[in-house]
């Protein structure tokens, strides 16, 4: 299935000068090569083991999931220093996670594997693996995906990358986006994967972003950690947070070195790029049919709001109405009385719209038809305000989940 | 469809001398008569608008939601003293919830029709909604109904009542209990009703004990507290905390005064009812297939443990696997994982079986086959434990909210 396009640009909050380079992907920034390799860990024979290569020294920087149960390639990833990152090899069929020590091994062994086909340093290579969770990997098979994957490097088929870290994903996620600084332009590439277990506690379940930018390596970690707080950590599919969930971003440093204004740019565009995947990944949730964007103000502080929105967002009952295109305001209130429940401060007075429609006109089924819409919320306790990009909750969603066994 | 029974009989903690009366109901205890009548506010002609009432001066405690946006019947009920409640008046088809002053009247009135009718004081009847959130009352309607149910108080078809007080509920929940306390005997009778919308902060959607005991107001309310908190507090269909909940007994006093050891063993008893009634809503729990009861071990804290415990019953992966037959591990460590996130102490280290079955054992399939099983977890932190009766989550689920419409 392609990548369907996003309808909703302002979604993406992209600065001024960013624009998508049609076909691009994470090897369009300067220095990045990527492949995808076939190894038998998915029963299917799709493509399983991914490669992302930058052919010079890197700045790089890392954002991994707040559970308290990560996986084995996060715990690994975790031993090395993030700045100096220039290489991934992931694979997916398996995420190598509550594994253990041997997992934990398993995960060590994949980065030397990676170091001795690639001639990069182990220090500098992070693992990532998504899948099912418990089983260890077949280390043969991924030896072999590693050789093979290597080997297709200069093979011209980047987009292979994208393909191998699918696993319940129906479309690849990766895109490129050109930034316009007028001084100079830089790239910036994007590939990701998530579909389901995605209501991410710091990063979601895959992410790489390439760029040319030169970046400094404590630039590059803000720049991270801010695109995964309002990228990925705005979306959720079912409110369950992966222990694998991992975001890397690469600089090569092809472009001229960013400062000031110009850096700030490049961080929104970084932003912007992950807000693209991010809304990919709720468009692609799990049996998902509508990308809702839950926009709650009024509440009396941020979090507050951001409790609302997820309260909304991850409720069966208003996932179960959305699917059924339901302006169901009794769901909504429920959700809020619930998030609320406890809290000091004066009742909520609801306002509830879609698209700026209210749940009574003529024109909200019209909205509930849409593949995307905004679902607004204004509590009248305050000037606090979140936003949530959250799916529906379907038929498909419980038969992928009852029939997907370990 | 007939209420089924709960095969799990450990469930229920029953206390010494507890049996449950064929046929029962809460008109088992003396002093109780009730009745059930179709008014129209259910387009199906079913019955819709319940009367329980004590023939006589009873005591009474009343628990209700934690809601931060109660219903208009609940708002209405925290006018009046619980302790001095001998009747209440239910109706289904429609909440009367979100409603604002407007529903806050007609919550009044109809307490006020059903003084009229039964000749007792309005601050004597409690008045509860159950149904759709978010449409007013039609008044023409219940004034009908209590006209009728009121008539048919002496009819001898007390289980109208419980018929009456359903929604999406497949059956009934009304059952009689007979306590024998050595010097003398007392019967607890309870009716209550709820499939989904199940996440009790407080009670659940609607139960109705009553008693022949005789007892004082604050043992009445520490009695119906604790009742709530470890019977209905302990169960989760899908999360969702109701507007409507309220759990309130009435005692006739037409057996002796308890104390001591006895007023303990009676407690334990209303406890044991209200968990008799909280499993059936699990059992039939909107599209359910399994009771799960996941019992926690092995935290922290206790606070800790209910977290994890309610993680996982309201996971939707582990919900859909419960419904799939899979004993998937690793989605169980995700919620754990998710649950822990943030917080100081060992890392988990995790024990998992199905009735004792664990995950990888030859007789897991069987165990999953079960309606009712207990999910044990051992979590290796601690000393903290908390139980929470769940249900699946299954198509029927999704069917039933996507095409229940406001």
């Amino acid at each position: 299935m392609d990548t369907p396009p996003i309808a909703r640009a302002d979604w993406l909050e992209a600065p001024a000068g960013l624009e998508q380079i049609a076909d691009g992907g994470i090897t369009s920034p300067a220095g990045f090569h990527a492949a995808g390799a076939a190894c038998g860990l998915k029963p299917s024979g799709a493509l399983d083991l991914g490669i992302l290569v930058c052919d010079r020294p890197a700045t790089a920087a890392l954002v991994d999931t707040t559970s308290a149960l990560p996986s084995e390639p996060v715990r690994r990833n975790r031993e090395i220093d993030a700045a100096g990152i220039r290489a991934v090899v992931v694979n997916a069929g398996t995420a190598n996670a509550a594994t253990g020590s041997p997992g934990l091994e398993d995960a060590r062994r994949m980065a030397e594997l990676a170091s001795e086909r690639l001639s990069i340093p182990a220090q500098e290579i992070a693992v990532c693996s998504t899948g099912t969770i418990g089983d260890r990997l077949d280390m043969a098979m991924v030896s072999d995906g590693i050789t093979l994957a290597a080997e297709g490097l200069g093979s011209g088929a980047p987009e292979g990358f994208g393909e191998a870290i699918r696993t319940t994903d129906r479309w690849a996620k990766t895109a490129a986006f050109r930034l316009d600084l007028g001084s100079e332009e830089v790239t910036i590439g994007i590939a990701a994967k998530g579909a389901g277990m995605i209501r991410p506690g710091m990063a979601t379940m895959l992410a790489f972003v390439t760029t040319d930018a030169t970046l400094r390596a404590d630039d590059a970690a803000s720049i991270t950690a801010r695109a995964a707080r309002e990228g990925f950590n705005r979306i959720s599919v079912d409110g369950q947070m992966s222990p694998s969930d991992t975001l890397i971003l690469v600089a090569s440093g092809d472009a001229e070195a960013l400062a000031g204004g110009d850096l700030e740019r490049f961080a929104a565009g970084v932003r912007s790029a992950c807000r693209w995947a991010a809304i990919q990944m709720v468009k692609d949730g799990e049996g998902a049919e509508h990308a809702v964007r839950v926009l709650v103000s009024g509440a009396a502080s941020t979090e507050e709001a951001d409790l609302v929105a997820r309260a909304i967002g991850d409720s069966p009952l208003v996932k179960t109405a959305i699917f059924g295109r339901d302006p169901n305001l009794g769901r909504i209130e429920q959700a809020v009385g619930q998030a609320l429940a406890g809290r000091d401060g004066p009742a909520p007075r609801l306002s509830v719209t879609l698209d700026g429609a209210g749940v009574d006109s003529a024109d909200v089924a019209d909205v509930m038809a849409r593949p995307e819409y905004d679902l607004e919320v204004v509590l009248g306790r305050g000037a606090g305000s979140a936003e949530l990009f959250a799916a529906d909750l379907t038929h498909a969603y419980v038969t992928l989940n009852a029939e997907y066994h370990t």
